[in-house]
């Protein structure tokens, strides 16, 4: 069979958008910047949502829903937030369309227009700061753990399928503190659970840190987050949290009585990810012949596929194979028998391929005979023939070993592509031929980070919680550093 | 204590509005129209969501996304719809804010105006269909059966919480068929599942039947409704699934080759239900406590309250009530043990009647010495005290006893709306000091319908589909007619 994919040595870029697009998951719409999410990617989209929630939950936290619009003058009230999220968004200016008196169509009615502009919400700080005025007046009321599930949008100029879109799908969690120490917490606990589900959920391997004060979101006094490596070496931000300290309740006036009796502003923390998930999940594993997806995500994780030629064949198969896919049900696995007669065995095994399912099963005439199964593996695109009587305990053995390996393999590619660099030289040198993480000494200023990122195009991705305790000298400057930095070029 | 709401006798209205902000189901937000939904009204939205999103799931439904904004000519191409939509809707028109150079603030960036304005989407169908037209080619990529769960926005003039806002929660399916009878069957179940659920799981008794011409959705052939009544003898439409021929299909050029190897436009259904539902929810069972929830909607379905003076009496409470909590769990039933010291019980009593909570169960000192609790129902305002070894069966089947006894009083209270009306004269008597159903025969035309809505201001709910088979004449004109269709005056 033709390849349908362009390989990824061949181009990368490439790659991505072809397999986005040919395994169904999304593509690009009339909307410029807007995306549509396929029934199948949504179906991977909708696993990871239900994961996250779950893990919200457990740790107390509820959702709410809080308006699209925002009006213009509620983004100008915290300063570096403006500066950040309302220059390139979408602005609602009119609340009707009539027909044109000269026959042209619809029109924009001009009697219409909005008194205060409405923004498209590009982050939901704001507005929700705002209502917080109305809920917080004590220490009792406190702490608000609220998440929404939303759909946001800010109009960026160059947009990639679910890297970078104008809308796109996230949750933003919002939480009220009374204490400077607990806000601080609450966004370490998040970025602790983001790590926890791309490591554990998504299979892939996340270097946990502060980002750099030029790197922060526009209104934080600290960003963590969560950076991924990428089959291509570039790095990819998958998840931030917030400590925003009090910068939103000074905005918004929120102000509370403290156990003391005293009136504070109330400390905050934000946090999201976003659909941005679903291209780190496919640019961490996939290969060439399609997506590579961990079990815990996948929308299917078993298929089966009939080899016969008369219709009383397959329904010899049907036999063995019922009891089979009710044992496999019974035991959480979500199995397809594609039992469709339209297409060739060998149609169906690439498709399955391109489509990360993580085992197939294919069972003929010997097969039946034989009392076997053949059992494709998508991770290594390994095969062997397996006794049918027990199978199901193997795939279900097999998808704990699926999902462990595909991590760990990510996780020695990751340590394939980290490099400690000690010279600016060296730095410069590798950063031409090589990609991947580089550990190195930053003096922490912005001017040397500037500077680091102008003349090589690499940015610091992280500054880690779990530094390597290694003191030195600032690759560029000489002056002192605590510890090493992520650095490395990025999406 | 003082009551917090309104009494429905005095003020059915403003009840409805006190309801739902004071018992933490949405309010108002600084934007018109637009609501922001609290945690424990999401809650219930939440449960609602995962039962309709698996029972489309059940009858074969992926859900996709699709993008927020709608190019302004798309909204033209099918003539009925732009009509029914186009008119008030926020339109986008720029991509960018700037500072303004004289110092007041942010602006609009008159460089950044769109060449093609995009409207909040009222409703998906025209994005959907051009979509499709690229998904669809023959009869083997057919049906798509796609739901979405989305926000959309209508710029409603008069809004409340919930019933009517302008932006709103809900899902919308939009399916593509290769025959006209496979596009019917589908708009069919799909309002059979929406009766199902009403009656199911809200509780909420339903009429299932077309809607006339005049009140089908724009661009629709036809339109089933499910409609429920409210205790103020107000019909409330709860949800729609429109048979829409093949008009979305020539709007958008969507044709497909059939088996016989002809080509044809596809056949399309719509169908939605929205965060309305929470106000027929509230409306349908509420009293002048509060919320009265059916049990498989309730976010807590059991509350249990601790009568205590000192810490060891608590203690002791909870050495009881700890494994209470724990088989009820294991039941998967819902339960909050509300130990929490900064509130008297009577006020937690009245804060859990407020918010709907089913059963209460509340255990003093002496319910300890004698191993028992009271429990108090939501629904009758019943109390009993009971043994609180096996409490735990009780309120399992309790449960399931409260939730067919919501529904069934509803029934009673809509069998005693429900009038059978043979004369003008009568009806137009009858509305002045009646509410409810009223059925009653109509000619079918819509200058009849408009001058009875014009004269009496009810209007067609539904015309039945499970007719009386009770031929007669029109209550107006005299002209003949097959059955009684049902009026009332609506939400």
């Amino acid at each position: 069979m033709a390849k349908v994919l362009t390989s990824r040595s061949e181009n990368y870029s490439q790659w991505y958008n072809d397999l986005v697009i040919k395994a169904d998951l999304a593509e690009n719409s009339p909307v410029r910047g807007c995306m549509i999410i396929k029934p199948y990617g949504y179906a991977i989209w909708e696993k990871m949502q239900a994961q996250l929630d779950q893990m919200f939950k457990d740790t107390g936290h509820q959702n709410a829903y809080f308006p699209l619009l925002i009006p213009k003058s509620f983004l100008s009230k915290e300063a570096d937030h403006v500066e950040g999220f309302a220059k390139e968004c979408a602005v609602v200016t009119h609340y009707r369309l009539k027909n044109d008196p000269n026959g042209k169509g619809l029109i924009v009615d001009p009697d219409a227009k909005l008194e205060e502009e409405l923004i498209i919400r590009p982050t939901s700080e704001t507005i929700i700061w705002s209502t917080y005025k109305n809920w917080i007046q004590s220490y009792r009321d406190l702490p608000i753990l609220i998440n929404q599930w939303a759909n946001v949008m800010r109009w960026e100029m160059r947009t990639r399928l679910f890297l970078r879109t104008a809308e796109f799908l996230w949750q933003e969690g919002h939480t009220a503190h009374a204490t400077k120490e607990e806000a601080l917490v609450e966004t370490k606990q998040m970025v602790d659970i983001y790590g926890e589900f791309a490591e554990q959920w998504m299979g892939v391997p996340v270097l946990k840190g502060h980002k750099s004060e030029s790197e922060r979101f526009a209104g934080a006094l600290d960003t963590y987050c969560i950076e991924a490596l990428m089959q291509d070496g570039k790095a990819l931000q998958a998840g931030t949290s917030h400590f925003l300290g009090q910068n939103f309740a000074k905005a918004f006036d929120v102000k509370f009585t403290n156990k003391e009796g005293k009136e504070d502003y109330v400390w905050a923390s934000s946090w999201g990810v976003s659909t941005r998930l679903m291209g780190a999940l496919v640019m961490a594993h996939s290969d060439d012949n399609g997506l590579v997806l961990p079990p815990k995500l996948a929308p299917i994780q078993v298929v089966i596929i009939p080899i016969y030629r008369k219709d009383e064949e397959l329904a010899k198969i049907a036999e063995v194979i019922d009891p089979l896919v009710a044992k496999l049900k019974a035991k959480g696995i979500s199995v397809k028998f594609d039992d469709s007669d339209n297409r060739k065995p060998g149609w169906k095994f690439a498709q399955y391929e391109l489509k990360g399912v993580p085992v197939r099963l294919a069972i003929g005439a010997r097969d039946l005979e034989n009392g076997t199964v053949e059992l494709a593996r998508r991770d290594t695109l390994t095969k062997e023939t397996v006794s049918i009587e027990g199978v199901e305990d193997v795939i279900e053995n097999l998808m704990v070993e699926i999902q462990n390996s595909i991590f760990q393999k990510a996780l020695d590619f990751r340590a394939e592509k980290t490099t400690k660099v000690d010279t600016y030289d060296e730095f410069k040198e590798l950063l031409e031929s090589k990609t991947g993480f580089f550990l190195a000494h930053w003096d922490g200023t912005a001017e040397t980070e500037a500077k680091i990122q102008a003349e090589t195009k690499a940015t610091i991705r992280c500054i880690p919680f779990e530094g390597d305790g290694e003191e030195g000298v600032c690759m560029v400057t000489g002056k002192p550093s605590l510890q090493r930095v992520v650095f490395a070029k990025s999406y």
